[in-house]
């Protein structure tokens, strides 16, 4: 996973939290209200603190990311350490050949078998709004400026 | 934590991960539409399938719970054993005396000092929706029916 330097001492931390537990929840909104969430690896954390993954543009997670507005949250945890980042964020179905031959590695076909021939193949971008992470001793939770 | 007999395979599975990784991201929408996670300990699955945690009844989450149709998610993440589960449920601030009593144990105070002589401790009550779960080797996810 690719992390560039970031703009504050608080989203370098929560970058190295999010490089360290890599699988994200993406939680999006349903067409019905509802909320839901599936793992997704992390591939960057680029140094405007956006964070990419694979999917299918046309995938039902794809079209929730982009509904509601946009906004999505992405939790990372690790129970066994107590480490958590909870990040709100903007979604962005992103087709840029060139990032996505930069972020591909062949172990991703496990998850997009047909992996670069694949012309439903896209990123998803999300934008941090908000971000809070509790490192343990979690007595405070620290909350990211993305300023 | 308590984990009483599931309904179905699925659900008991779904259970059995609760329990392993105890820690859950619960996912609200905040009153601008952006989604919020923080981190919660999980201390019971009842019977009905219900999931049951400490909150102050006047704290922002239990507010936001109750927000959105009472709609919320619940994400369950172990990245090093790639085990991961999301609940779709419907939440309910609970006051319910012999409930709380039944639930609490000192080790809480780390988060509600008072303990239970705190006037706003409550119980937040998730009933699941939907669910899925992800375990390891994950080619499919298993979806969970509640009926």
């Amino acid at each position: 996973m690719k992390v560039a330097k970031q703009r504050s001492e608080e989203l370098a931390r929560l970058a190295a939290l999010v490089r360290q537990m890599k699988v994200g929840m993406l939680t999006t909104v349903e067409p019905d209200g509802s909320l839901r969430s599936r793992p997704l690896e992390t591939l960057e954390v680029d140094r405007e603190g956006r964070l990419w993954f694979f999917t299918q543009a046309h995938s039902p997670k794809a079209l929730e990311a982009e509904a509601n507005g946009h906004q999505v949250s992405l939790s990372y945890a690790d129970p066994r350490d107590e480490d958590f980042a909870s990040i709100s964020g903007t979604a962005r179905v992103v087709r840029d050949a060139d990032k996505i031959r930069a972020l591909w590695s062949p172990r991703l076909e496990r998850w997009f078998p047909k992996g670069l021939d694949d012309p439903d193949l896209a990123l998803l971008e999300v934008r941090i709004d908000k971000a809070e992470y509790w490192d343990e001793p979690r007595e405070e939770n620290v909350k990211v400026s993305t300023l």
